[in-house]
């Protein structure tokens, strides 16, 4: 297919990531953002502080010559260190390879670095401040309304990508076609995020806990997280339900009412949390949405990232899912004839992917918040790990399937189904071997104290 | 309450209902719609021809004193005649008790039938020609532009309830504010009317079948089935895959390739049908969608009938549910003091209802299509029949608990997954009980052998 001319609605990660790679494919890429031109006052896209970028993201990072940039700037993740809420954190590695880690990251530092690359590149024009107000499938054009002047544009493209985030307006603009299956569906849980500074003493100075790791409060229906960041800050994010009693934030709204729940439920976080008060009245509450819809294709408009698949953060896959559309789109663009016949593969390739990744997203949530605290579930993992290194080739855990392979999200899924069925086997024929060996050791003792009381 | 002013967006079958109900409660009723007045022209509202209105219905009709006027031009569908591809039709009864039927009735003239009765009332004021443009839930009030002069007004009101069907403005502006759910969820099968006019002479005329029965075809992936109507004419309606070969409307598109693929799977349908190549090509192809959201309530906004729960038309309850809706708000609005006490009480007791009914629409599809072509089947609902006469307090099949009782629809489902369960139960005892008999027998006859053959 010879490149033409891309629209691509939205520069935030994905969209930023798109542009470099069709720019360098050869397409005309006009790149237009809602939001001001974050590069001005190096300032901050959208709202979330940090994000774990895995293998899928950094594989899709390397293709755009961007890996080394963006992990010179993060912080490894080796496993998960648990706070109970009474006596010691323990620590649980991510995979049996000690090696393997994810990456916290800031999220504008990446989409700066992202925009950079996209800015660079000869066939890429940027725009910003401009709001998409209608995309036509029809007619391969899109309108915009250029917010501080109120001028309007319509722009006409070969290809049109909508990149525009879980609230896209292009999906906006398919959902009113015929046969558009969609759903928003909430959690009944929100977040807040809330910051544990430097410390200037300290066994891990300037980070006031361990660096290396993702902290999790699990407190069975609700959690607190904690990922680090370069200058030894952390960013704490709280989840819970927005209503109801006890951990909710339509229970707790004031500093007062925070700093005693936080005294009583996360007793270890408070004194890392000088602003704990100021921090949680100020900052507001965000909702998790996941969001899904077939098909991500009408005509020469296609969705991608959040726009098409917006899930849960629980499996810090977000982002490194998008960055798999990126790759899917750019392989279907480059082996495929036409734009259709390249659309058309995108979304077959990519729909059940992220259905897979949105449903482990949300059983993840129950995992980070309630079963990581149980010491049952503990003793699975170490039954997962040991099993992984007895057999590498057959048994992976579904966390490595997910975050430190690049297998899609689908088998990552049925694979981790299997291996819930081959733990409990493993378990039970432990206990049976158990079992057996303590009756031997009975007989056998009662054949030496028979013979012992012969005549 | 004292009751006060009420915004209805939706002059269809269930917000002219609501008008009537709460007019004579004494509200001040304002009644908008989009499309023009049908009681000029006696015209139909809306595409679909017929449906049918069972006790749920009925019951929301008599208590506005409509049942009578409503069942005067109704026809009674008593039960099921299958048309196999070769082979006599049969009939197969909606329930063990005969007096028992469903009811074909005219959208169109259900419609006018209820707009004549909220026109009739003096709380109620009529518009019709005005779109919706916006509601704003805080602010409880509602725009609309009128089509014909291109004018706009804004309507504010005490309670506003969107009664504006499957693609409702009220909810769309709904969909918008946070954390509100939402699906819609196209079936892999479109729709299209076709018709079998009266005949002078046969059995039935001026039918040209059996009147009081709603007749299938059913053929495993697709399906048509046809309604009666008062004038001896029956609606048919053609269930076929929008996509892929056989009978589908993307693979026979042409008045020749119609009748051609109905000769052969049709057969006895044809001659019934002179006008079925030009009704085929004329007449459009539908889509069926089931939307679910949740709340249905903002603030002062409630959404009703279809607005809040489309479902497919496979059990024929879509009006019928939308009546429960009406009787349900009105009773909340009499016994609760406070709007929003009555709203959250209306969204309480429906929710749910609406959720398993969308569930078993859905599954009635496979049952008219495909089962109920089937002998296997049969012998069950015969089995139902049999536990229904023998216990009638204990077991009710699901259809009769769906159709001719006014259960809410998630007991209905429920005892419908304890019936299909009681049904298996039963036939096993059965088959025991032969096996058990034939033994006995076998063992009675040995011994009256080896009686005859001893010494």
């Amino acid at each position: 297919m010879k490149p033409g001319r891309v629209l691509i609605i939205g520069a935030g990660l994905a969209g930023s990531l798109l542009a470099v790679y069709l720019a360098r494919a050869g397409w005309k890429v006009e790149l237009v953002e809602r939001r001001a031109d974050p590069r001005a006052r190096r300032l901050a896209v959208g709202r979330s502080i940090n994000l774990a970028i895995s293998a899928r993201g950094l594989k899709a990072l390397r293709r755009a010559g961007l890996e080394d940039t963006v992990l010179k700037d993060a912080i490894r993740m080796r496993g998960r260190t648990i706070h109970p809420v009474a006596g010691e954190t323990h620590f649980h590695p991510y995979s049996s390879d000690p090696t393997l880690a994810i990456n916290s990251v800031s999220r504008s530092a990446l989409n700066l670095t992202l925009l950079d690359a996209a800015a660079a590149e000869p066939n890429v024009t940027l725009a910003f401040e401009e709001r998409c107000t209608g995309v036509d499938p029809t007619r391969a054009e899109a309108t915009f309304v250029h917010d501080p002047m109120g001028t309007t544009r319509t722009v006409t493209a070969d290809l049109i990508v909508g990149t525009d985030g879980a609230y896209s307006a292009a999906r906006a603009a398919l959902q009113k076609s015929e046969r558009f299956d969609y759903s928003q569906d909430f959690l009944g849980h929100g977040y807040k995020e809330l910051t544990i500074p430097p410390v200037t003493v300290g066994p891990y100075a300037p980070f006031a806990m361990e660096p290396n790791a993702l902290h999790i409060w699990p407190r069975g229906e609700s959690m607190m997280i904690a990922l680090p960041n370069p200058d030894g800050s952390f960013t704490c994010t709280l989840f819970w339900r927005h209503d109801g009693d006890g951990s909710s934030f339509a229970a707790i709204r004031t500093a007062a009412d925070a700093t005693t729940h936080f005294q009583s439920v996360y007793p270890d976080a408070v004194p890392m949390m000088p602003t704990l008060g100021e921090d949680f009245e100020r900052n507001p509450v965000g909702t998790m949405v996941t969001v899904r819809c077939n098909p991500w294709v009408r005509g020469c408009v296609a969705l991608l990232g959040d726009a098409a698949h917006a899930i849960v953060p629980f499996y810090g896959q977000g982002a490194n899912a998008s960055f798999e559309d990126c790759e899917s789109l750019l392989d279907a663009l480059t082996h495929e004839s036409t734009i259709d016949a390249a659309l058309a593969r995108y979304q077959r390739d990519r729909i059940a992917n992220a259905n897979a990744i949105a449903d482990m997203a949300k059983y993840n949530f129950v995992e980070m918040r309630d079963l990581a605290g149980r010491a049952s579930f503990q003793r699975r993992k170490k039954v997962e790990q040991f099993l992984h290194r007895m057999a590498p080739e057959r048994f992976t855990p579904l966390y490595d399937l997910v975050s430190f392979s690049t297998v899609p999200y689908t088998e990552a899924k049925a694979r981790g189904a299997a291996n819930v069925r081959a733990v409990s086997t493993a378990i039970t024929l432990f206990v049976i071997a158990i079992i057996v060996a303590v009756m031997i050791l009975a007989v056998l003792l009662a054949r030496f104290a028979l013979g012992l009381g012969a005549p």
